[in-house]
């Protein structure tokens, strides 16, 4: 059984990360999303938020499981079972920091390789950060969302406007 | 009427900058400066001096605006009628990072396109980080800087050096 | 006026060249699409064909006017009294490259000044390399190009499989 | 089924092919080592002794066929119907180049994935080229080179020194 | 006499690290480790114990000193009279940032050059970042640090586990 | 002794070059300029002439010393007892490509290290390829090169436009 997990903050999840995780459901058996949770970065929303909305958008899709976690990503492979890791690929910044992520982790780990995916072109420049910037200044962040998210997205927003 | 805005934080205004706006001039109708205030980001030097110093620097040059604004930059272009922004590329990194934002504005408002410059070879290491750094350790900031504030930040310089 | 040179070898058009031209014509009053003819490099369609092809996708747009020029590109620039140069971006590499020539032409002649536009996401993989490869090799060219040379390329590919 | 084509020139294979052929096999049913034949590059090694050597590597290794292939890479995918392309990526040049191919794949057959892998740190600076170059110089070849090549590289190398 | 200056923060100093200043030796009499004390960032280690790591480490090496500073680097090399800056390169990201750097610096002193040396291929992924990451979470650290603070580091470790 | 090579093809030798050689005189004892013949690239000048060209700019400089090679860098660096390869960087790509040789070199023979110094900023985009373009094309070339060839070369200049 060919485990992998998508490891990411999903603050929130994006068209461009739908779209690793979509082109990948073929590749493995089983694919977690693993959200990190970071104790020094304070993120827009809340873990079980970000959780429920990446379960409400596969609800369908048996294959995809949705986890927190913190420490380490291949310890966290390590205690799901996950032999692979899947990353998506947008810049060559993204790059080069994945790539020796890669290379430390397979340090610590030999047994877990990770994959890479280069993001498709028109979503290749969508980045959390950006999308929380339209978010906290009220532009259309519909765009860049996937349509489940559309509305408790646009329900946040308001509540940012207020403050 | 063209009108472009050229949008950063200026703290300070940088002979980088001045070179983008200098060959830019021939362009546009109009440049605005737009200097974005970013409630997260402590800046070195007030707003109000910000603007003041290139107003100073522009003084005889009527198509220079100066102005303030928070919010999204396409938000601020509508407001007063750009439908160009203005960057200026120095390297690699700054190319892929201003990439993904010219992508963004492009989906927020298809009118408003963004145009780069590549900055001089003799001003493509500046940047406002590392002149604040100079500034912070009493170096000779001077370098860096349009001649119309070596005397302010001179000034401003000796006021860090007493703290 | 302000007169704007777009060079290269357009060996063929694709949709990546005509997005920077769409979103160009604003700017300018006259943009001339500069066909550069290179002794060394052996093209795959003739001079006169590929500016047949620019014609006729822009005989609508009185601003486009189509030359060839062999030589140094700001020589054609003073010759045409074109102030600009635009380039369209892709990726890094095309970056440093052109950053490179923009530096060389500014020493050239400081009054001509090169304009960057980053190519639309969509586009930004799209080369002429490549699109000459699926010619030869007989795939479906038509999903890099302009609608009105869908057909003459297809013309020209079934006489390439012949060979 | 899943099969994955690992295409490439392999003039010759290097330690870095074989690392990205190995961490792969684990992912995959069928690996087709698939050898371009381009019939604008004259090859340093024929192509019948480049097959014999990669399947000489792997003639313990079930999973491994090597092929050789012209035209497009994703219709030599279609014809043994692999629905996966693995790619190595050393450095932020390759991963440009790689990106557009691997989008340009995308949209000639949607159904085609291509899987990158990041080049173990060791081998990231080893390309076939520079190991061509100390091949014809006559320096030590060994160093980059699969043990089971060692020996007949070393005999075409005696046969470059004569000429 | 020939003196550099090799500055970083090295917290903590790592097997990358080590790579290069064992490489530097012969190129220079005396080679001063600067430890840069920024008063905005909060090291893991305190400063007594980071010099003290890296004296213990090059207690055999007459040519090495190890020394603290605050302040700008040039200004630090002018202090202590070195004519040479040493620094490694790892990534592309590494390289734009340390040329601007270096290009400052060049401006601030003229006397003062910044030597590179690209970082060993097996060590070029590692940082201090990355370290302090995995001390933090528990994984196995020695893989990344030099010998003589395998012991320190996990007796460290242990503390942060407490916490 | 310290003694370096400072490979390269000089095809002309242009103020970039120069800029490289005149910073690195105080940390080596000889450094050889050493010009890279490789029989499948024509040059577009004859090797006799780059090296009088060199010579006659550095006459004064009896640290200066220039030789013609062919084969591997490492096997002519051995050959003059040189322990130190000297590298200009200029790009992103630069450093890539030379990074990679550097490596191969480190493998080959690690008594042998490589030291870049980062291209001056305002010399960071001139290229040999670039000056052979304006020289063939009848631009001033004189921009890019050093005082003591402007001449010769303008001579031979006129000898191009004549073809």
């Amino acid at each position: 059984m060919k485990i992998a997990v998508f490891p990411g903050t999903f603050d929130p999840i994006t068209l461009g990360h739908t779209d690793i995780i979509d082109r990948s459901l073929d590749m493995f058996d089983k694919i977690i999303v693993g959200i990190g949770v970071n104790s020094n970065k304070l993120p827009m929303f809340p873990i079980e938020q970000r959780i429920n909305w990446i379960k409400n958008i596969y609800k369908e899709e048996k294959k995809i499981e949705v986890l927190s976690y913190s420490g380490l990503t291949v310890n966290f492979c390590e205690s799901v079972k996950a032999q692979f890791i899947i990353r998506g690929l947008r810049t060559v910044s993204d790059f080069e920091y994945e790539k020796a992520i890669s290379d430390m982790n397979q340090l610590l780990n030999p047994q877990i390789e990770t994959i890479f995916l280069a993001c498709t072109a028109k979503y290749s420049s969508f980045s959390s950060t950006m999308v929380r910037d339209v978010i906290r200044n009220n532009g259309d962040s519909s765009l860049f969302l996937p349509m489940e998210i559309h509305h408790p997205i646009s329900m946040a927003q308001q509540e940012f406007q207020k403050k």
